[in-house]
């Protein structure tokens, strides 16, 4: 590979980049951003070797595109980019949902050079100076192809996330937000919600935060994570999030009946059942 | 101190014994349980200098007794204990709920020898092969006396706590039992929850668990946390518990009402008091 674009050098893009320059998985790596402190952070940190504030300009010539933005800015990228791509080019992107994102790229790419991806890699810091040249290894990458993907242009795709050291898993684009409804989203919200009521409680029973251990802080950690890319998120995997979130509201309320009628059994049996669970994942 | 008697040398017993013993905080750890082979082992571990599986002998001299076995365990040995204790000696427990402790205490030792405790120090895992010495070290000791308790009492269990690195807080029985039902084991159960959820799921989605990363372990990490134990906390804080429950349940159908709307903004807000609060916590 000659030219590996990045647009977007946050968490994921910087750190793909510098994985990808250390293992010279392409004789360059162009950043694309709109920020151009961010640009030069990225030269400096080692994470691209050319920046391009100029869309239009740091696409021409890519052979891997890939699109490393929060979701809104994905979908208006991907609408731009089949006018201005080179022949022969494959485009992905790391977004954390890919129903939305793979059906606009099958009306927007019929040839089928578009190859829906989501490195599941995040973390509660972002930002180019959070990324980490070995952030992917040994990490899920799930490649959502649509029938109409080029088989090709998964091949290139899935030997890029090979390459930077991930576990490539191949999946129907609904299947995988269904998936990371529970998996990955619901936990946000669960710990968005835990440190909000915890902060509200604390108003009135100051003492409360003394009593945070550890299982408070696993619980809240990815509340660190930003609220406006959760947000995007949450809306991108509306149906499926929604599904997740009441599915778990009747798990908790099965806890909340438990406790009303002073039930050891059923609790007990809520608790093992998650234990196993817990060690099979 | 002479003696320092604990009844329950699993990872909160033993990881006391080590911390007495390495700071020379009395000239003889004695552990207490039913279990040989425990006793064996916390010997071997360095987590006491001597044995007992009789409990009125090892009783017997002691100068500060830990009661550091299950809630309804504690229970128990707390009515024995009056008719064994050496005059001067104090006692206390380590268990995660105090209101129902605390009550017990004020019965059985008119005195106020009885000084409740919690050290907020567990993990998921468990036994004295967990047990550290630097376990308490910056973790937050909660004791919760009531009027009766005997002051010169309190001092001695809150030199103790410090002795092995604590930082201590005083907290009323109930205070102490609300404020823990939110940042304790409110968690314990949402994990759990979440455990169990995905565990189900997964029986029709096979690829569910592949796509679980960093959040999910976060979230779930305290269901690798005995079911038992976590019954009995639950049993023992039920009210208390039962509240924190509830409160959350509506916060999330807060999140749930917020997706049916596609209310990005209601979203946002939620996600920022989380956020916040975490970076306040």
């Amino acid at each position: 590979m000659k030219r590996l674009v990045i647009i977007g050098v946050g968490l994921i893009g910087g750190s793909l980049g510098m994985a990808a320059r250390g293992r010279r998985l392409a004789q360059t790596v162009v950043g694309i951003g709109r920020s151009a402190d961010t640009l030069r952070q990225a030269l400096q940190l080692g994470a691209i070797d050319e920046a391009a504030s100029d869309f239009a300009t740091g696409i021409q010539a890519a052979d891997v595109v890939v699109l490393a933005t929060p979701i809104p800015q994905i979908l208006d990228d991907l609408a731009r980019l089949p006018a201005l791509l080179a022949p022969g080019a494959v485009v992905t992107d790391v977004g954390s949902t890919k129903g939305e994102i793979a059906r606009a790229g099958d009306r927007l790419f019929p040839g089928g050079v578009f190859v829906p991806g989501h490195p599941m890699a995040g973390s509660e810091r972002s930002g180019v100076e959070a990324a980490r040249a070995d952030l992917f290894i040994e990490a899920t990458w799930a490649l959502t192809p649509t029938p109409q993907t080029d088989p090709e242009a998964l091949n290139r795709i899935r030997d890029l996330a090979r390459g930077v050291g991930a576990r490539t898993v191949l999946l129907d684009p609904d299947a995988h937000d269904r998936g990371v409804a529970v998996t990955s989203h619901l936990p946000h919200v669960l710990a968005y919600a835990l440190a909000a009521l915890a902060g509200k409680e604390s108003q009135t029973s100051p003492a409360l935060l003394d009593l945070a251990a550890g299982s408070f802080a696993s619980a809240t950690r990815v509340a660190g994570s930003s609220p406006e890319l959760w947000r995007d998120i949450a809306l991108s995997n509306r149906t499926a999030l929604l599904r997740a979130v009441r599915a778990y509201r009747a798990t908790l309320g099965e806890v909340e009946a438990a406790l009303e009628r002073g039930d050891g059994d059923a609790l007990l049996d809520l608790f093992q059942e998650g234990n196993l669970a817990r060690k099979g994942a």
